[in-house]
């Protein structure tokens, strides 16, 4: 295992030391429930936005936090659900007095430890709280840590134009409203042409042959639809973009805001030129792309390979999108 | 050879397409010369900056290209400096009649072919150019394509000062000194733990060992000072940050603008656990950190490993930090 850490431990609390380091002057940290705050949280009035999950996919939830998107992140061991106490803790502190949203991927642990916050939350501090579960991935009906559809990029635009709505004062009700307008309304499809390793385990999650790439794989290595031979970049972006148009469906004058995610090793470069391949197959198929990311937005670790998300979209969610952000992963227009 | 391509042969050409495709609304292409331009070049009495070189350390510089940084960047091949009739097309087409500055990193075919460049520009067209070559890697004196320090992440930092200044109308003269302080100021070192694989040549640049890594590691897997044991990361920011700080020499008292930079293969929780122990080391020599990044900005393909650059930084450098940017790479303030 080769990776820039000192004991496998520790790497989620030295991790979250360097993001406070780093962006002490928008966020700060509780140590004890590895939770990363908006400096300013909580806001009067405002609705407060929570999300997290395991550690392992930055900048996914922590680097999400800030302005213009969400007042919380519960980081939970790598791959592992964060526990009730920590997004308990989380959901009292954001209070702000018009009620939390809870912004869940779709993994068993974590619906089960939202749930159970949310309940004590409502119990102990009477805070409202409403949830949205992310579940967008079209690769496999059920999955290994998983009841439904996984939760994975949908869950970044998600937390952008939700976080855009919850800025400027909407209520807790129409904040829940389109949180699940957005999901209803996303997509996504990845693969992967290695494995990672998670600091504790020591070892590659699963072996895939040189020639072998994994089709529909999940954020934390679950097996997807099949292994196929090694394809180019032109064959891969197909698999991905089928499934997904076909899923929704999406069609002829429908506009999206389009993501093609690294996995976290594959280089910008390649991811580029992958992009430039999803608009072409967009294109063609007479959808227009209204805005798009390509980077390395929802991770797993070292792992080589990508993701396509598409959010069907229409102005109201651009005008979300276009809402100024100031988080480490996310900015623009502050 | 596990790669998001199609042929090798069009890599470049190809993510240049996805570019066009994610930023056409900023950025235009030219793709007979692989040339990366702010759609509203040439600015009107404003210096024009140009930067480029091999391709794979994606978002370096097309990333940059903007408001508030490069002009145009020219895209050589994958670790391949471009060519005079690239360099020397970007030239004419930036100069807004106020000169253009070359900002080259010290490789000795980049060197060349810009000074080409400019040389011919003059000659045929009378733009005025200047340029600043960045040598901050102290890892070793001269290397494999070097005579001298080789250029890194001190490049990433100037462009944005820079290009600040360029904006907010400094004459050329005025523009190149500032290039030559910021360089004067700026220090990197590297190290590798896993080697990276040019597409056209489909097999790694370098083996090295389970249990080692490269320090001093060169962007395109050039030979560092020495192979040693795989270190901790305590360990890892110290053999960085100890040669950077006595080699300008940084001390009590100074302010830095830090980076640590991914060299593509690193998970982010990696960077922001070593960026939490650079920032530790620092602390204790007496150095405040103004500004900071952490992330993958100039990367050598899907390389494991991390580099630590430090620009001392007065508050005229910091002011034009903060300046408002808006590239594909760096965004803030617009």
């Amino acid at each position: 295992m080769k990776k820039l850490i000192n004991d496998p431990a520790d790497v989620v609390a030295e991790a979250l030391v360097g993001m406070e380091a780093a962006h002490g002057d928008r966020l700060r940290i509780d140590y004890e429930h590895k939770v990363i705050y908006r400096k300013d949280a909580p806001r009067q009035g405002k609705v407060g936005l929570i999300s997290g999950g395991g550690s392992g996919h930055e900048p996914l939830h922590g680097g999400y936090v800030g302005p213009g998107m969400l007042d919380a992140a519960c980081c939970g061991e790598v791959f592992t659900s964060p526990v009730p106490d920590q997004l308990l803790a989380a959901t009292t502190e954001v209070d702000g007095g018009a009620g939390v949203l809870h912004i869940v991927k779709n993994y068993t642990g974590d619906v089960m430890n939202f749930e159970m916050a949310a309940e004590l939350a409502a119990a102990e501090s009477a805070v409202e709280v409403r949830s949205v579960v992310v579940d967008d991935d079209v690769a496999v009906q059920d999955s290994l840590y998983t009841a439904g559809r996984r939760g994975v990029g949908t869950t970044v635009i998600l937390e952008k134009l939700v976080g855009a709505a919850a800025e400027s004062g909407r209520s807790l009700d129409e904040v829940a409203a389109l949180a699940d307008r957005v999901n209803a309304a996303g997509r996504s499809m990845g693969l992967a042409l290695t494995s990672c390793t998670v600091p504790a385990a020591g070892k590659p999650t699963f072996e895939l042959g040189e020639d072998e790439m994994e089709l529909g794989i999940g954020i934390h290595g679950e097996p997807g639809r099949k292994r196929v031979p090694l394809a180019s970049a032109r064959e891969a972006a197909q698999l991905l973009v089928d499934p997904i148009l076909t899923d929704l469906p999406y069609g002829t004058g429908d506009s999206v805001i389009a993501m093609v995610n690294g996995m976290g090793g594959t280089p910008l470069i390649e991811l580029y030129l992958m992009y430039g391949e999803v608009h072409r197959l967009l294109e063609q198929a007479g959808i227009g792309i209204a805005r798009c990311l390509v980077g390395n937005y929802i991770t797993s670790l070292e792992m080589a390979g990508c993701s396509v998300t598409l959010v069907k979209a229409d102005d109201e969610f651009v005008d979300l999108w276009d809402a100024p952000v100031n988080t480490p992963g996310l900015r623009w227009g502050a």
